[in-house]
């Protein structure tokens, strides 16, 4: 696996673009896309040649106040399907699960039943044991998985070794390099991936990356993975998602050389679509993510910061730095 | 040299940080800044460590119509010293010429007459030879000097070659890697940083970098030559320069280790200087710019395409693939 990287010219066959816009774009508005917009972004990713969508995070109504989210908070059956039918396309569907905030075991119906392909696990390093049974469980009902250890910049790389270890030798397909905070930079991505990649290749897993814009380095850094033999690449359209927002797919299209790729489709659903959307939310690179980036922070207070229309940044870097 | 390259947390004391937000940035608003905004920069620079501050062009006022650019097009003796008097910091001053744009031996100075301390000579690979006798003149007249040779994607690697050969037999002192269409990858910023290496320590020059945001790549690029050892970097304040705009000065005073950087200062400045200079003027990346610089164009088009309020973008892909 590692010798199929390629280079800038190549196809790599292996690589898989997923396209996150509803779920971490829905961390910027809620999860409040119309149903009009749903479907024009389905359309778009499989005639742009997106190999995978992600449609929402599939958590536990009882834990949110239904009222507060849109439905791809949820991202049931039902409502998925209102969307892609049967989905007789070559693109695959995914949901996302956070451990703690879902009973996988309520919530999972058989493969045969449902037009998701994959459930991605998403979790903190101390949270592995539980992603791991849900993992199997996911697994055992015929699903594709996925897990991604979050904030992996804020981890030991020993800690980090151990649960690559244990991920390894779970039935996961694709394990995930998640930069949660836009922390890490280039070199330190493809010291990452050489870790990751010695796990991928003993146990026979995939690799994946997830990467956020905090220092503008999110299509920097999925592109190095890329190079590293990473397969698994996440992009939203138009970056948006979290904070700074993550790696663009519009980007990746135009940069990936695969000819099922097609950027001009894309472009037309940006210019249709993404206007309305940037005027009601604001996403992207500023300046108060360059500085929970830099000190490796999460970008909440950011976050905060931005919705707050403060605008003294010094005073913010020494809240950041622990002053 | 090449071995002077430490890691991320080191310092490197040969490491230069060159503010270019009057020069590039200059672009943008027609050189139209304020005296209060210059003389804050100034002192903003200072305050924060940057080593080099490029005040704006030098080009022939017979060439251009005077009426239409502010005062940093010309960046006269007089009006550099009415901002910084004789400069009595640690922080240098150059400014940038064209080759083609101004006759320097009616323009230049002797260097004891001045507090100008380096030029700038920004070419085309075909103006070499002209460049060359415009850096000759001015380490004649005492200055320092840098061979900006621009838009290096477009050019083959040979002429390269054979260009590197010429400037480094030259009395330079720093050759710079300028990608002016922001159409580099980082693993490609890392080969020419090997060919240029060569040169540098063949011929005992430094090596710079400028770098444009149109992929969203300028810090990842100007980091990543860093690493290889270029000493030279280029930034702008928020960005600030000709479409996309270039790698953030603040995003460079965060990542360098050095204790002289403080990035605090800067935020100051940028809270108070910048939301004005924004609200008045448009840069940044922007889907038009990926366009441009994924198919290794000028970014005027997209320069056009954006101030011309159009949004069809995948008519201006089509254009911008020569369809």
């Amino acid at each position: 696996m590692i010798e199929n990287v390629g280079n800038l010219q190549s196809v790599r066959k292996s690589i898989k673009l997923l396209d996150a816009t509803l779920r971490d774009g829905g961390i910027v508005n809620s999860f409040n896309f119309s149903d009009d917009f749903v479907k024009a972004l389905y359309k778009a990713n499989v005639e742009s040649g997106v190999d995978i969508m992600e449609f929402g995070y599939k958590v536990s109504e009882k834990m949110f106040d239904k009222s507060k989210f849109g439905k791809w908070k949820f991202s049931k059956e039902e409502d998925i399907r209102a969307i892609v039918g049967e989905n007789k396309t070559d693109m695959q569907i995914c949901v996302m699960s956070d451990v703690g905030r879902v009973d996988l075991k309520k919530e999972v119906i058989k493969k045969s039943d449902s037009v998701i392909d994959m459930y991605r696990i998403a979790a903190y390093i101390n949270q592995i044991p539980t992603a791991i049974e849900m993992i199997e469980y996911c697994h055992k009902m015929g699903y594709k998985t996925s897990c991604n250890v979050m904030a992996i910049s804020k981890n030991q790389e020993s800690d980090m070794r151990r649960m690559l270890e244990i991920v390894g030798q779970s039935p996961v397909d694709i394990i995930y390099i998640v930069d949660s905070f836009g922390a890490i930079y280039p070199e330190e991505i493809r010291r990452v991936c050489d870790m990751y990649m010695e796990t991928a290749v003993k146990y026979g897993k995939q690799l994946g990356i997830h990467a956020h814009n905090n220092q503008q380095l999110a299509f920097a850094n999925t592109i190095e993975a890329c190079a590293m033999g990473v397969n698994y690449l996440d992009a939203t359209v138009c970056g948006m998602g979290r904070g700074a927002g993550n790696c663009f797919t519009e980007q990746m299209l135009g940069f990936l050389k695969n000819p099922r790729y097609n950027l001009e489709r894309m472009l037309r659903f940006i210019r249709k679509y993404m206007p309305e959307v940037k005027k009601n939310n604001v996403w992207g690179y500023d300046t108060p993510y360059l500085i929970t980036g830099l000190y490796n922070t999460h970008p909440y207070a950011a976050i905060d910061f931005i919705k707050a229309n403060r605008d003294d940044y010094e005073e913010f870097l020494r809240q950041i730095q622990g002053y």
